[in-house]
């Protein structure tokens, strides 16, 4: 069995429980920016753990890559697939088989419940670097399930 | 690192999240059940995984045994370190390092918040064994931090 399964329940019982509790509440955005803030915080937790002992970073990409291999690997047991960047300031991780989605049925009926599952991992992203000193914006989006791709858009202070 | 450190990490956060969302309000047992039933649910989930390829169990006994062996391990990366029984429907699960105690400082002064660090796993071991078809009531006890026991008291039918 995987060993990142009692993660992806856990997880998954977090989506629930933050929308049935908002239920009949008109603001559906709100339980996305709920579940973006405790990615947030698992993500500085974690990040502080894992460069406990790594070396100072050397650059931005070097902090990129660190996120998409260590640190993904960390969370979700695989690495970053492809990463892109436009050498200013956006970066596009793809992951083609990402974990926290690959539990819904693939299907154009199941695309808009997507975003709820991405919420908390663009929460994570950018509590992580948030703790290495950089801040961005982290979006996501899905074209085909259950690949999907994060795009890192640094905010230049 | 250790590999279980996301879902500690997310974990945490959803207690303090429960616990900050529910600020003002009066009853602070309704917390608990509320960690306690997103733990009922995971432990559903997960034994389920779990146990699609084992043998059938042969009693109480030997269901007991497999939820303090592959069960707590997937969970917690280690097993239960004391399994007891009174032979009549009782079982003393003893952990002596409980993973999810282990970052609060150990000191009487935390002792109190030790209860809503235990409620998910005690929601855990009931929906693991809900779904074996064994109905029961699950509480914990901390003694000296990280080291804690949950009582099993099986429910005859």
């Amino acid at each position: 069995m995987a060993d990142e399964a009692p993660f992806q329940l856990l997880h998954s019982e977090v989506i629930q429980y933050i929308y049935k509790s908002a239920e009949g509440e008109t603001e559906s955005g709100r339980n996305v920016t709920k579940l973006e803030n405790i990615g947030f915080r698992v993500g500085q937790g974690l990040i502080e753990r894992l460069t406990k002992d790594t070396a100072r970073f050397k650059d931005e990409l070097d902090i990129m890559k660190f996120i998409c291999k260590d640190f993904w690997t960390c969370v979700f047991k695989k690495q970053i697939d492809n990463l892109r960047t436009n050498h200013q300031g956006i970066y596009v991780l793809q992951d083609n088989k990402f974990g926290l989605l690959s539990h819904l049925s693939v299907g154009k009926q199941y695309m808009e419940h997507a975003p709820k599952y991405l919420a908390f991992t663009c929460g994570l992203v950018r509590g992580a670097l948030s703790n290495l000193g950089v801040k961005s914006i982290v979006t996501s989006e899905v074209s085909v399930m259950p690949s999907c791709k994060f795009q890192v858009m640094i905010q230049k202070a």
